[in-house]
């Protein structure tokens, strides 16, 4: 810290990325990539053109992609908000909407608290039930930013619409982020209820199903008076946040929406098995409707059992968080990526830590 | 504006980006963009495997390039910052810096009170002289965040490096922004001045000089204590905010860094030609030392000469501010279209508005 920094930030912790090692090829299980590259469409959309076209700024609009991702969603394109990758859109909407504080369950990502920090937003957390579950009700009607993700990381766990609904319907005057980073892999999206509520906004990036981590594009979809709240504080910060090439790829992959899905559908059948797999040689965890699985075993440390793994080649995700320290997070891989974990984790198993 | 946004924010008025009109086909000389494509290296760097590999996370540390830009710019890889652009630092900057509030001209970029504004920094204007120089004098000492644009905009006009000193070196209690967005067209870098200074924060783009606006990459040199403040701000709103093909075009453009340096040179020269034939059709103007004019005619009003070349197919930027109302600031692009311009001008000269 230099001694210029302002002393409100001070204290602040931020977010700590997954690593991203570079002494060795690792099957990275770490950071909840998609395993498959983006769809033919998107490899094919970038001429030579696009890149000398970079001379010029990109649209801060975004004008035909949020046509288009109205279209998908069906809203209108004044309700979607552009931003370079979801992160960028949750941390607007701490600064925009959490005048009240906020609130959000005692384990979900962990980026919302330094968020809340940040900008001096005071939260309070809701403790998840005994399942890992959210507990809607506690989490309903607080009087703050709801800010819930569903499904909800690390855990995997989805609550049905009617319990998000419930979320938003109890507290008219304060905004309910739901960040639906993971919605693709078997949950609901409370997009359906944008047309009952403007208190409502749902969160979405192109960084899990749609396999365009690297290229930094999420999106939101609101009321308008919400979403132009959004715009606000973009053009006040950094209007061309989303760049030209984001913006076509992004455009590419919108038209090809079946790809993702049909990817979307491979990996759900690859944590079917994968999470048979593993239960089979005791590991337990709840019932994902994520890109990832949330594991433990009663033999077997969490710090000890992230190392074995990292040592043998496999990178997974151990957090520092004592409450989940017997815990992994491991991202849903290739058919064969899983099927290397499980025989690496037998083979933990057998020799052990 | 919605009722749920943060009443600290209703009175903020964000930043207008330069306007894109999609009527028509403009010569477009209205947002300070290269004419010229970029290096052929960074047409030639991006590979299908480069797109398909955006399913993973771009590098949140952009390691290879920020090793690449401390070898060009003569510091260590930890005194360089990497952002989505520039305006994204100058934001972090405001946050980080502006306690005790902040002191620029009068007349700079126009984003800088709206920077100060988000973040509740009180700050004050320093006038610039009658010949619309900036009082380095004056400017320096004042006990705040200092930000100078150097060269300035939209004047065009440089302070020597000797002047620039003088304000980092008089305030050593707090940091001194110089925003060397156009330094590449003429002006004397304040890099040189890095291994005396660690108040001193220099700001660069790759979106002018580098011709890569829509690619944004926006960069910054300091002493290391100044780049972790910068970090922590990163880290804490988004981490990933440069994407992988941004990063990657960001490594060819520096090897190929004598590219743009003659790119600069050829605008410069047509810079040099323009403001001889404009000054003969009476214009006046600065010296600019950046890649844009600003100029005024006794016989011209501002405004309707604007509307004149856009009638006529040339976009060039007016600026409400009404101390400026009688001048446009017009962007340097090739020689053909410089010409369109002059000629556009003398035929308004000619037809009256």
């Amino acid at each position: 810290m230099s001694r210029f920094l302002n002393a409100k930030y001070a204290g602040l912790t931020a977010y700590t990325p997954g690593e991203q090692p570079r002494d060795r090829q690792y099957i990275k299980l770490n950071t909840n990539e998609s395993p498959y590259p983006p769809a033919p469409a998107v490899l094919a959309a970038l001429g030579a053109e696009d890149v000398a076209d970079l001379r010029l700024y990109s649209d801060p609009e975004g004008t035909v992609l949020r046509e288009k991702l109205a279209g998908l969603y069906g809203v209108k394109p004044g309700q979607v908000f552009l931003s370079n990758g979801s992160d960028d859109i949750l941390n607007f909407a701490f600064m925009a909407f959490g005048a009240d504080g906020a609130v959000f369950p005692s384990l979900t990502y962990s980026f919302y608290p330094v968020f809340a920090d940040l900008h001096q937003v005071a939260y309070e957390t809701v403790p998840l039930k005994e399942d890992f579950s959210v507990d809607a009700a506690a989490l309903a009607g607080r009087g703050k930013l709801t800010v819930l993700a569903n499904p909800n990381a690390p855990t995997g766990l989805a609550l049905p619409l009617d319990q998000v609904e419930a979320i938003v319907a109890a507290d008219p005057s304060h905004v309910v982020v739901v960040d639906e980073a993971y919605v693709d892999f078997g949950a609901e999206s409370a997009a359906a209820l944008l047309d009952q509520y403007d208190n409502l906004l749902v969160v979405m990036t192109y960084s899990k199903s749609r396999s365009m981590a690297g290229a930094r594009l999420g999106f939101a979809l609101g009321s308008r008076a919400i979403i132009e709240d959004l715009e606000k504080l973009k053009y006040s910060t950094n209007p061309y946040n989303v760049n030209r090439l984001t913006l076509k790829l992004g455009q590419a992959a919108v038209d090809a929406d079946g790809y993702f899905r049909d990817n979307a559908r491979r990996i759900m059948a690859t944590r079917a098995k994968t999470m048979q797999a593993l239960r089979a040689l005791g590991f337990s965890m709840p019932d994902s409707q994520a890109n990832f699985l949330f594991l433990t075993h009663p033999k077997l440390d969490g710090a000890a059992f992230y190392q074995a793994c990292k040592d043998r080649g496999i990178l997974i995700r151990h957090f520092s968080d004592p409450a989940i320290a017997q815990y992994n997070r491991v991202t849903i891989g290739t058919e064969e990526e899983m099927a290397a974990f499980v025989q690496t984790a037998q083979e933990i198993l057998k020799e052990g830590l």
